[in-house]
């Protein structure tokens, strides 16, 4: 986990002091960028062309993560099979859904080295196919093989204004977030039920007063974000669970525990 | 427009002869590709690192075709961006949207040199920003520069064997398929209220006969497709218009006029 100073630049460079404490805990880069390479299915592999020699060449790709490294199950007919085995030399650019503004979304550049896995262990294949289930047709066909991109550094872009290079050794380390699957749900369990006990958060625990509406954007391990309409447009407030949380449960927990102590601060 | 004998490729192997005369014009994979490229917003750009020196990297963009060439408005401080400065040589690839097979959907891959367009033309800059409206809040801050990939060559894969490489001289030449913004509403459009004609088309105008449903599965300039459940499976049947068509009013005519004949072909 990490603290982030220029967490939500303005985009008009116009300097605002946060309405929360910057040093309340967010996900690191590596951890943010391992969140969203476990969600993801596809994505794009960068090769090293044959022919023009070395140029470089964009092919889609179906992948998954075994022991951090993402891994494919391709055709020696491929375009990116024959690169590879020239050159192992790869990239896979893995992003979220695409909705109206792409750029506004998070992605990853995976950069290393691609290599046929000749003897793939078991816990790769069923990891691959438990991701993939309709490659069991053809995993067993002579021309299938496994390969493995081993990460030596990696560029994550959460957005405008938040990227940066990550090394190896933290992707390696860092685990994807364990909230991720259900964050979707909660957002929207708050957002419909829980706007009270929000505002009241805000009240207690932060800057904001002179705000007309709360909405709840985003919930990882360590914490929650909460967009607030103020006269000054909408401002991002950030609340830090007591320790990191492993599930749904452990989250509700916390947001009881939270307006609880809130109202409690607030005399309410 | 070409024909295309391998057309839908029995996945097993087996050999079917088809139900339909092979020598039916089809879209080129030129035009394929084009159609697929003109309906994208944003794609992965492979390009050269500067660091780690020659290493394929893959980035998301957002792009717009003008005049044949994909065109992208990047920031100075970006990796690609640096990455073009440094060497141009880059491919984008684009695909269709992603649904749970990614591997059966098109997608292309362009090949070429990628160089900043120092004077843009306004009537770029105006293609650019009708694709992308959100643009025209940094499109004049100067960090920020059109790039033109002038295209070489492309790969072109139309789903499970049915893809080849394509010239620069085929890309520049093919046009977009007039039908594909309208393809989902007209097939939509047949399987909701004329089924009882498409099976006439299939009776009169193909060797399939013992089959119980048929349905709609594209339309292009040149014709459309059908799929017919027959006891040995789904099969395709392709149709010709009598002359390539320029939209939807075009398009009813010509399945109007179908339907005419074949009635009195098979004598109803």
């Amino acid at each position: 986990m990490s603290t982030e100073k220029n967490f939500h630049a303005a985009p008009s460079g116009v300097s605002q002091d946060p309405l929360y404490d910057p040093s309340i805990p967010t996900p690191s880069h590596a951890e943010r960028a391992k969140t969203l390479a476990a969600s993801r299915k596809s994505g794009a592999l960068s090769t090293l062309a044959i022919d023009p020699a070395g140029h470089p060449y964009g092919s889609l790709v179906t992948t998954a993560l075994f022991e951090g490294s993402p891994t494919f199950l391709i055709s020696a007919l491929a375009e990116h099979t024959r690169n590879l085995r020239q050159d192992p030399r790869a990239s896979l650019l893995l992003a979220e859904a695409t909705d109206d503004d792409p750029l506004a979304l998070g992605r990853v550049t995976l950069l290393g080295r691609c290599e046929p896995l000749t003897e793939a262990p078991a816990t790769c294949r069923e990891a691959y196919l438990e991701a993939h289930p309709d490659a069991r047709y053809y995993v067993d066909y002579g021309d299938f093989t496994f390969f493995r991109l081993t990460v030596e550094s990696l560029r994550y872009i959460g957005g405008f204004g938040r990227m940066s290079w990550v090394s190896a050794k933290d992707w390696y380390a860092a685990t994807p977030d364990p909230i991720a699957p259900f964050a979707g749900e909660i957002t929207q369990h708050m957002n419909e039920d829980h706007k009270d006990a929000m505002a009241s958060y805000c009240r207690a625990f932060s800057k904001a007063r002179d705000f007309d509406e709360v909405v709840m954007t985003s919930v990882d391990r360590y914490g929650f974000e909460v967009s607030v309409r103020t006269k000054a447009g909408a401002r991002p407030v950030r609340f830090a669970f007591s320790s990191p949380v492993d599930g749904p449960a452990a989250v509700r927990k916390e947001m009881v525990d939270l307006v609880r102590r809130a109202r409690a601060a607030l005399g309410e």
